[in-house]
């Protein structure tokens, strides 16, 4: 059990919800062998025996290939890369779940969105803090990815991302079916902060959806709420030009544009007129922006950086300003027209940045 | 009737379809002195006598102070700033026709998106051929700007470029009305070719609208769609943070989004299957996008730029490729990941710089 073989083609995706699944598809459409977790036993026979997982994926045919279980160790046995698809907040306690398991020279890689509520902490984050791993074996997949379009064999982009180039490479190789196409970069940082604020800026697009406004509102919002993001990310130490691809710019659009988005349907009950008390119940869940809202402001005020769409939704999820007021009229009160200010220049870092320093360090 | 008492505040606005009568809204809101040329008298009655155009802005009331006249010498007479809101294959004769009535410290604004068809210039560069104007007496407006929304008075942003930020901020100054927001940069180049390109990205949205793919492959396209815009502007001499902005990613956006755009309708039908012959005679007209695939093509050779998007257009058009083949599998058929690349660094330049050199020099 100890030290298995590792082979290359050998995969696990640890997750079998409407996500996990999808990838699970990607990597076997991509020449991959497969086996995805599952917690319980009737998703992981349904994948087994009928090829489909009807709670999390409905009418979608898996492939004949796929493997599934609810044994992890049995998963993770000789798998190189060990992609993770579980919900953002009870990433820790799976990782805790799964260490005794898992094989030291794996790669682990993130592909769950958000920040840990209670650390505010990133996912790669999460994983260095919890597991002590070098960050070549910390990798991360974002993009526009709405998961049912993928399982449809839509064509679509994604950024796989590491510290190592290399790695980055064999996780995007890994994950390149002919419907998904996966690119690299080395700025983890901005990679994940993008599927983390666009949920800001899709809060704002649902708002004012919800005021009834049209392209002009929702394409301004878009346009600052991106250089907004790309501030913010700059100030954490990631790379500009990562927020203008598919994992910034990219995710921001799929995100704004879905209607089955949590944060979009949030907002917009919102701009309706419902209270932030009502919507949350109304939706049985709170939205991931809401709860992200607070946080980022703070971290935002430490690095002197101005975010008028984020600082609008957050008056208006108080109730202090009217959900028809919320629009690209940024903070330019004294008349004089502004210098469009598209990308932030700062880089100073509040945050610990993850890749910069090693654990143990001063 | 010569050198007339030029007063701050009188504005004109030449062109009278639904984008200059909004344009005539916004600058009346704006607290401007506002005359409207109409070629034709009866719209020039109805918004003098009805405060309508019931034509070309069905359903909008018209400011009370917006003055209208079909004669062009007693609209420019006294007005510092003049803004065209003519077609852009008409703007040329346009210039010509109002050249006499001029005031020649007067400022022209552009409103129009496009190039001039038989020179493949860009709407200053024909002002500037035309009228022999210094570049400080040329400005343009722009941004993600549907006329009906505005005229709705829904939150929207724009840009006012000129080679003088001073003549920009005055310009910006001028339509900045409580719905209405104008930021001022000095990029008069890529405030325009964003207007140009975005059409061509569009015509691929609304391709694979055609097809029946959703937010994943959209919001992929114009992500790689923006860097390719960038690249391309930023080889005519443009910065890249203006394609960011605005007059860049926010148009595009926009007209991506708005089921009214021609390019759009035009990319739809071409992916239900209709050929480019078809398209053209259903809709009566040509779509701007599909005009400028070609030179926008051969200008990106001659700088060495790929524009895989507006490549794969030019196929899907020329029926040289399936409609569903469209998508962000971009040119890396190695089976290497590729780095993703957003931003150009190129700035070399074909086209004639407009405010780079004067007429008549080397």
């Amino acid at each position: 059990m100890n030290a298995p073989r590792i082979q290359q083609s050998k995969v696990a995706v640890v997750g079998a919800g409407s996500w996990g699944t999808t990838f699970a598809k990607v990597l076997c459409d991509a020449g991959s062998d497969v086996t995805i977790w599952a917690r319980r036993g009737e998703v992981a026979d349904e994948i087994r025996v009928a090829k489909r997982n009807s709670q999390y994926l409905p009418g979608v045919n898996l492939p004949k290939s796929l493997k599934a279980s609810t044994d992890i160790a049995e998963v993770l046995r000789g798998a190189r890369l060990v992609f993770l698809a579980v919900p953002s907040q009870t990433l820790r306690q799976n990782l805790l779940d799964i260490e005794p398991y898992l094989d030291r020279s794996s790669v682990l890689v993130s592909l769950v969105k958000g920040v840990e509520r209670s650390t505010t902490m990133r996912m790669s984050e999460v994983m260095y803090d919890t597991l002590d791993l070098d960050p070549e074996r910390i990798a991360v997949v974002s993009g526009p990815n709405i998961a049912m379009e993928i399982a449809k064999e839509q064509p679509t982009g994604a950024v796989a991302s590491c510290a190592s180039i290399e790695v980055a490479r064999e996780v995007a190789q890994a994950c390149s079916a002919p419907y998904f196409r996966t690119y690299v970069n080395t700025d983890v940082v901005g990679t994940e902060l993008g599927g983390v604020l666009k949920n800001l800026i899709a809060l704002a697009i649902g708002i004012v959806d919800g005021v009834g406004y049209g392209e002009n509102t929702k394409a301004s919002i878009i346009t600052r709420g991106l250089a907004e993001m790309t501030q913010f990310a700059v100030s954490q130490g990631s790379e500009a030009s990562t927020l203008s691809g598919l994992a910034g710019l990219g995710d921001l659009i799929a995100t704004c544009q879905s209607p089955l988005s949590r944060n979009n349907t949030a907002g917009r009950l919102i701009g309706q007129g419902f209270s932030l008390e009502e919507t949350r119940e109304q939706m049985q869940q709170t939205a991931e922006g809401i709860t992200s809202v607070a946080p980022i402001l703070e971290i935002a005020a430490a690095n002197n950086i101005v975010m008028p769409i984020v600082q609008q939704v957050q008056m208006v999820l108080e109730g202090e300003m009217s959900p028809e007021n919320l629009g690209p009229h940024l903070a330019t009160e004294d008349g004089i027209p502004k210098r469009e200010l598209v990308l932030g220049r700062e880089s100073r870092s509040v945050w610990r940045r993850l890749f910069g320093r090693r654990k143990g360090s001063a």
